[in-house]
């Protein structure tokens, strides 16, 4: 039976922790030098795991192995949020490495060709999941152009920064992949809350919202009388209001609902505010409760500009993300897996949050595993894991890789 | 009867907006270099109308009659918003000369001793009516410590590079005035909307408010189920909400209340914000109303607070200020003033904006004459009225002030 190498697995995923470490966090976006400092590190334990190695023109790092048949291919994204956590993707980029030297090591699977990756801009510092859409042929030319991040850095420009301007990008298309393997953290409570040590996915959760604009008349705020006012504050007030509390009707149990952004225009306490925006999120694994809230999300809009004052427009989101199924076939080798090296404290679950997987399952079949946050805590530089969960976690996804080559037909 | 110069005023009107004009506005906010242009330009206006005139060590700029006995002083403020409307103070500061030059041309008038003056900073660069504040011994050492604008500009720095520092500062109890007239455009619609053309000032309305503090948990909008959520963002919009359903039952008739600060952090929209912050002004002429507004908006928070979820913690604002009465002698002479040149077209009434009459009516009396603002704009570059009415509240300012003065015991 295959065996990692729960140490090692520990000191890389430590050393590319002190890349951006900054206190508890990292500091790692993508394109940034630190992370293609790691990036090139990551080539060099590739290239020490017996992998041939190389960066692609967006940044994803491939390690490819030398053992033929079609590969399964492991692994993660090493970019950060602005204040990221030191586990996040750099978990899943580490076991996909340590797969690869443990199954090397052991005689009964030292055949099996297992590809590593570390995909770019996951944390969307460009563009969401830029490096796994490049991949798979869903990152056109019309999203790229004129790209920039929220400072105005240019995307080509970063990219020339990086030494990736004219370097060639690897396609999905160009390679006979059995199929895609990502480990993450949970990102949630959820199995630490009931006592499991892993989760299998069943469904990345779909994700829609809208964009609200509201149009009042800008005023003082101490000359407008209330009647006369079109305030555009009043309105948003009302209808966020409104959505939380109709939002609950048409929900189903893991229905979640955002409303985070919130701009008022101008923003002063004096001004009767003449413009707003609020933007909606909302994910479900049902695509048929994505399109209740959207339904309902209308009806409300409609009401509010029956009753007078500023008025609202809604448009969908630029972000519209469909629930995507795991594989089922991946998710049986997985679950065996956890019930061998966990017996009883594994659960099918679906992911709240966004992954590579997401983009990838498009391309090929796909799973993911996820080992518990510790209190949840995620996007943020307390987020941690034990090292027995993150031990666990890498040993299951060696197992459940090694079951799924082994059971491929050849 | 005294008999001003249309055509002079509204030429020194003009000659004022062309300094800092951009487009249909004025940009000439507090101690900027146009702003001191201004002022000095005005020094030399004051002294062609025979004045004795200086800039102070804040950036007043007073013009002192040679005429003995207890003097009328009139103005208003010569700086402007950060993107101003052309009349906005400046048609007081202009009036106020215009009344000095027909006061000395007219044999019955002339011996009347009317000072002039420009207010610094009435539109809060730094500190909002920091002149008539620093004349009338309301600018604290503790207030002017460490003041800086919203891009950080050091007051001292400003004052250094205006000229000023150092500069002798003006003090309303060095002087023996009978009191303080201002004209301003009315910055709201009443006027307009009614066909009337002068306004009296009654009272210059109270404002009170509260800053809201919300404190959740920050987390990921995808894998935070809604029953685990302290959401800032929902117990904001929730609150704001209440108050704008609430309000009306305890408002009089020209109360205003205004929410047109929000800030959700980090204000992502896939992240559940763990702060926010909600700003509320309220506005009434009389003093109960302003606390009934505070009673209630302490009960909703009260509210929001037995519900779980984020929490909020109520502040009262910085600005705190009470109704400001104007001087009932002084407002009989401009409504016989305004009664015999608009004849039935005048009206008493409040002021829902802030002027430095509000300020200086604690050192000594004071009264306000409004004429029109087309459609009710203010602080806005399309602010503008009708040179008829330009004209006709200048000569309802210089028989009330004359009127006033000649009735003054000597």
């Amino acid at each position: 039976m295959v065996e990692i190498n729960g140490e090692r697995l520990l000191g890389d995923l430590r050393t590319l922790r002190s890349m951006g470490a900054t206190g508890t966090g990292v500091v790692r976006p993508a394109l940034s030098e630190i992370d293609m400092t790691a990036r090139r590190w990551l080539v060099e334990r590739y290239h020490a795991a017996g992998l041939e190695a190389r960066i692609d023109g967006v940044g994803n790092v491939l390690g490819r192995s030398a053992n033929p048949g079609p590969a399964l291919l492991l692994g993660s994204h090493s970019d950060t949020q602005p204040t990221g956590g030191w586990l996040d993707g750099a978990l899943g980029v580490i076991y996909a490495l340590e797969v690869v030297r443990a199954l090397a090591e052991d005689p009964a699977t030292k055949h099996l060709a297992v590809d590593a990756i570390s995909w770019q801009d996951e944390e969307s510092r460009f563009y969401g999941c830029l490096g796994s859409r490049s991949f798979c042929g869903d990152f056109s030319a019309e999203a790229e152009a004129g790209l920039a991040d929220k400072d105005g850095v240019a995307f080509s420009d970063a990219l020339e920064q990086a030494g990736l301007a004219g370097v060639p990008r690897l396609r999905a298309a160009d390679y006979n992949y059995l199929g895609f393997l990502e480990a993450h953290i949970e990102q949630g409570p959820h199995l630490e809350s009931h006592g499991l040590r892993i989760g299998i996915v069943e469904t990345i959760v779909g994700l829609g919202g809208m964009v609200f604009t509201f149009t009042g008349q800008q005023n003082h705020a101490g000359t407008t009388m209330m009647a006369g006012r079109k305030d555009a504050a009043t309105a948003l007030y009302a209808l966020a209001h409104a959505i939380n509390e109709e939002f609950p009707k048409v929900a189903g149990a893991r229905s979640v609902w955002t409303m985070g952004r919130a701009v008022l225009t101008p923003g002063a306490p004096s001004i009767v505010p003449g413009h707003a925006e609020l933007e909606l999120q909302y994910r479900d694994a049902d695509m048929a409760v994505l399109d209740q809230f959207e339904t309902a999300a209308h009806r409300l809009v409609d009401e509010i500009n029956r009753r007078g004052g500023a008025t609202v427009e809604a448009k969908p989101s630029r972000v519209r993300i469909a629930p995507a199924h795991m594989d089922w076939g991946f998710q049986k080798h997985l679950a065996a897996a956890a019930e061998q090296h966990a017996p009883g404290n594994w659960v099918a679950m679906p992911s709240g949050a966004f992954h590579d997987a997401g983009v990838v399952c498009a391309a090929m079949p796909c799973a993911m595993l996820f080992i518990p946050s510790i209190g949840g805590v995620s996007h943020d530089f307390a987020e941690d894991s034990h090292d027995e969960d993150i031990i666990l976690g890498c040993q299951v996804l060696a197992t459940g890789a090694a079951s799924i080559l082994t059971a491929a037909p050849t």
